[in-house]
């Protein structure tokens, strides 16, 4: 968490004055909780005296600039259809993102709300609501963006770290084989399913509520086609486990009753959830793993932990029938 | 810059409830900011759906426990005394600051305003008119610390860093030494000169701007009992000279001609001044060296440069009278 290109007042206001049509700087605030972009939480002040919140982001590396106008026109066409999500403020110019300082930046609307870290029931609802409407509202978003971290993605990725795993934990090494094996052969291809928009990353960090209700959701930095019913996937894996591990079958159901209320699941999605959760949850240990075995002792991130994702994984491996899932 | 002590909302609004009578927890956004403490931006709305912003403050290890009742009742009296800066909003208990999360917090109202690296004119005049504010409106505080950033902090200091001075830079080492000689013989004593509270600390990064007035003063950790007229040294200091490094002796005359509209010098003042200029260059020559040849290379806050401020102490050791700063 960090602010990675420091901004000067000077260097905002500038920036502000040049691309867009609002009002003036009244403060700045470096947001500590970014972890991959910079990220300011800016108050314009308009001529009655209001003042408005905004988010001003500036790309740091590991977002592909090819890759921007993918993201920042889902977030317009999803904030146009009613989903509350950071809204790119269009610049003068016209387009939705410029330089500032050297970096590519994009301007959004401040979200309202907070995100949680301990998940109650009725959150686990909510969020399966938001998901379904996320999904629906974004039906017919013509961009595409192919999922780099699918099955493809999960060899490549194993390739960087193979025979290193047993460092975590012993065992993890035979887990990951099996599994991308086990996937391999079960995981659904990509026409199986219906298709569409998926946030791909949709965490309690990333979801804000307005009391047990979801108010926004933020961060579409993983956003790609891919079959939907994967997104929900991740989604459970992120939101139906408490915090010692154990499996909450009860927001499982919850989560997936609310989000049926928005689409319903097809058979051979349901015929082929436990494959997709077993997906999901080796591609955030294969990530996470990665990024514990490369961490660079002076970063200012702290990777998160793959065992957590190790131990969903097992889980998910021994369920005998989805039912269990809440179906 | 950073957040040391990372929140989650639930904690947060839980201290909030625990500790004080205020509205519900809108939003809460880690600083990154702060270079001592952790810092977080928060919102509570009222009843009536309105919004009001403070500052969350958790003290780490730079701030000693013992000074945290001079400090808070400090910024309680200098508010209450009409100048703007964070106002300690007291708890149920009664108290100005209370544990978070094992460590000691405080909340603060929020400033508004900015504040701005690059210095003209009126803001030195601004920042002059704010000192001789703070230093009438804090004449009848009774709280006292001590500076322990005085002739023998800095004799102290040096011995910390004696014989490496000139890894920064050749020929540093000599002038420290010549400079705490000079100071050992001209340095005002303690009671030559009129005494009360000092800021110590007022740099452009501690003062918030509407426009071209200062709208508030932050950051009084360094705040105690010591001479006034070296409080309008240390300010000058950091606010007459250029980017690189030239005196502008126009800010000085604004500075200082703006800080005796609210409180004239005395003669002895005006007599002393260039050797509370060369002490006060000196002390941050001195904390900047000892940070820099003791600097974590893994730590989050990069060390302020010290040579900008040998270049300021070689300045005014050639001054030949204090008739150059505008007197």
């Amino acid at each position: 968490m960090a602010v990675y290109t420091q901004l000067t007042n000077e260097q905002i206001a500038e920036h502000l004055e040049q691309s867009y049509d609002l009002g003036a700087l009244a403060f700045a605030v470096g947001i500590a909780q970014g972890v991959e972009n910079t990220n300011y939480l800016l108050a314009l002040r308009d001529d009655a005296g209001g003042e408005e919140k905004y988010i001003l982001t500036l790309y740091e590396k590991r977002v592909n600039p090819a890759d921007l106008p993918f993201f920042l026109e889902l977030l317009q066409h999803a904030a146009k259809n009613g989903i509350a999500c950071p809204k790119p403020i269009p610049r003068r110019d016209g387009k939705l993102f410029g330089e500032c300082v050297g970096k590519q930046a994009v301007l959004v609307s401040f979200l309202h709300g907070k995100s949680r870290s301990i998940v109650r029931n009725p959150h686990a609802a909510s969020v399966g609501e938001a998901l379904g409407k996320l999904h629906r509202a974004t039906a017919d978003f013509v961009g595409k963006r192919a999922n780099a971290l699918s099955l493809a993605g999960w060899q490549e990725l194993y390739g960087k770290i193979a025979g290193r795993l047993d460092e975590i934990q012993p065992g993890l090494e035979k887990l990951v084989q099996q599994e991308l094996e086990n996937a391999a052969q079960h995981f659904p291809q990509q026409n199986d399913l219906p298709r569409g928009i998926i946030h791909a990353d949709l965490f309690p960090d990333n979801v804000f509520f307005e009391g047990d209700a979801v108010s926004g959701l933020i961060d579409f930095y993983f956003a790609c086609n891919d079959m939907l019913a994967y997104d929900v996937a991740i989604t459970l894996n992120a939101w139906c486990f408490e915090p010692r591990g154990e499996f909450n079958p009860t927001k499982a159901k919850l989560l997936l009753d609310a989000y049926q209320q928005q689409r319903a699941f097809a058979a051979a999605e349901i015929a082929a959830f436990q494959h997709l959760l077993r997906g999901a949850a080796l591609r955030f240990l294969l990530t996470r793993a990665h990024d514990w075995l490369h961490r660079d002792p002076n970063a200012l991130v702290r990777p998160h932990d793959p065992l957590e994702y190790a131990g969903k994984l097992r889980f998910h491996a021994a369920v005998k029938d989805v039912g269990e899932y809440g179906f």
